[in-house]
């Protein structure tokens, strides 16, 4: 027989919670009846009213109860102590436990990253955890460490991320000795600033298969799978890109305003359009786990619809399965940290 | 009769050299012949040569030979000394002794931002200099400083560029009090990283139409006028931006490729496309000028088309006759630095 996976679910995080994150559980405990079972973590009266408003609930979901939520305008880092029995906190501990395999979340993304960053505690040798994000490129699949888990990086973190990116694409997506490249603003190893100059003498001197400086312009070509930079410089970066896709449906459509025939011809392309500008829809790759934490968390987009929630549930499950955790802690714990 | 401004131009810098200088300055000449003067710098046979090619030269073109010419290899901040006759310090020679009002070049932007530092001099008050960069948007006029003159920027050179970059929007578009805004990694006050936090405080207590943080999915929707990062951001910003044209290009071209009827499909949307994306196109918007310096010194992208090189003299020309630096310096000094 084999394994059961257990995936707790932040039912109150997320813009649409607790709609979509039931919806997502729905659609995965429906296609995995046999090896998973999901635990929605929230208000139990509530969570319960609002799952029977649906039809054909798998019996492979159930619900724990959890008093508080976390909103999007509570300060990450105190909500570890002023919300201790929140929704997400709830779901954190059924990890912590052993109870759930990994847990999901599309909540306040600070939170996420303070709660379990606390809760689960750091691997060994980690400074900093990080959050990554899948691009899409026109070349190799690219990945950018870090989003947004910390800024003010020293190089030590760039070099960890660089690690625990690098084992992420190999585990996760068969690559085998990915690439990798530190995001900078020149090619040369004498651009940059301090933190990237430092950086890049770790990586040069490392085992990982880095490929020197890349520039902002390299990330959509995939240049590399692996591109390193300060949680500010990804943040930044990550949220331009997602409102590229915004900017040319406005753009078209302000263009569509201007005349009937430019209507009649914007109408035409609009399929075509759909098909091709889909891969700069975030919603498909469903989210990232929190790596250089001890368990599984995966982070999602606060508008995550419910495919989005299902997708990062098999996310959890897929890391779970893969045995990412204790792999990337013990490739770490190879490496010597003295430099 | 009305003044005859004279422009130097960089003949040996950009990709392209001399071909798309000579072809930009008999397009600017030639639609400005009564009040426009060009002075292309180089090696005067060659350049004479060169133009001689072509035909209907206007009269208003001259020569003033260089020696040197710097590439993209040359390491920027060595060129000030190792290339002291190249085309690019022969121009700015011009603007420094009153023989040209200004000078433009698509040449090595490092070389030109040092070369044209050391041999103008910094405005009264200005710690670093900075470039900024038109972004296409959906709402507001839009330029993002510094786009990468420096890095490792400390709060005070990000207040400066805010006051420079305020002065540009009000004088060259006429935007009065232009709305400025702080890129960061979210909306509130507290957060960022250790310089965007003080510069926040800079900025509050300014004179200025600050409307607070700004995260970088709002640069696309146009937000503010004025955008305010560290150049190593900023240059990492642009040059995504620059891409996604490329990426959209490529991805159509892939999906194209795929099969007879979706090749039929994007060929019917080629043209609207065309229409639509060329917003994205960074040769519309010619060149920008250095701010901070006692001079005119226009860079441009080392791949700039004829028609780029002709909007970068018109830009010189502009920035001239609405005394932009004199204004900004004024500006510069009614403001308290001891902060």
């Amino acid at each position: 027989m084999s394994e059961i996976i257990k995936i707790a679910i932040d039912a109150m995080g997320g813009d649409f919670a607790p709609d979509n994150e039931i919806d997502g559980a729905i659609l995965a405990a429906s296609e995995n009846k046999s090896n998973l079972h999901l635990i929605l973590t929230g208000d139990e009266k509530f969570l319960a009213a609002e799952l029977n408003k649906r039809k054909n609930i798998p019996s492979n979901i159930s619900i724990v109860n959890a008093t508080e939520v976390i909103t999007m305008d509570d300060s990450p880092s105190e909500t570890f102590k002023t919300k201790p029995d929140s929704s997400l906190a709830v779901a954190l501990n059924l990890v912590k436990s052993g109870k759930a395999n990994g847990c999901i979340s599309a909540g306040n993304t600070g939170a996420v990253l303070f709660n379990s960053t606390f809760k689960l505690g750091r691997l060994d040798k980690v400074g900093r955890p990080t959050i990554g994000s899948i691009f899409p490129t026109t070349g190799d699949i690219t990945m950018v460490f870090d989003v947004g888990a910390s800024v003010d990086c020293k190089p030590i973190h760039l070099f960890q991320y660089a690690i625990m990116g690098s084992m992420y694409m190999d585990i996760m997506y068969g690559i085998k000795n990915p690439s990798v490249g530190l995001l900078n603003v020149g090619e040369e190893k004498s651009k940059g600033d301090e933190l990237t100059i430092k950086t890049y003498e770790l990586l040069s001197n490392s085992k990982l298969n880095f490929i020197g400086n890349v520039e902002g312009r390299d990330i959509l070509k995939g240049k590399c799978n692996v591109v390193i930079c300060d949680g500010f410089v990804g943040n930044v970066i990550l949220k331009f890109a997602e409102s590229v896709l915004d900017f040319l449906k406005t753009s078209f459509k302000n263009y569509a305003d201007e005349s009937v025939m430019k209507k009649i011809k914007v109408g035409m392309m609009r399929g075509t359009m759909k098909d091709v500008l889909k891969r700069f829809d975030y919603q498909n790759y469903g989210g990232v786990p929190l790596l250089g934490v001890k368990g599984i968390s995966i982070i999602g987009h606060g508008k995550s619809s419910p495919l989005a929630i299902k997708n990062m549930i098999m996310k959890a499950v897929e890391v779970h399965k893969k045995d990412l955790i204790n792999r990337t802690e013990n490739e770490l714990r190879t490496i010597n940290f003295s430099v």
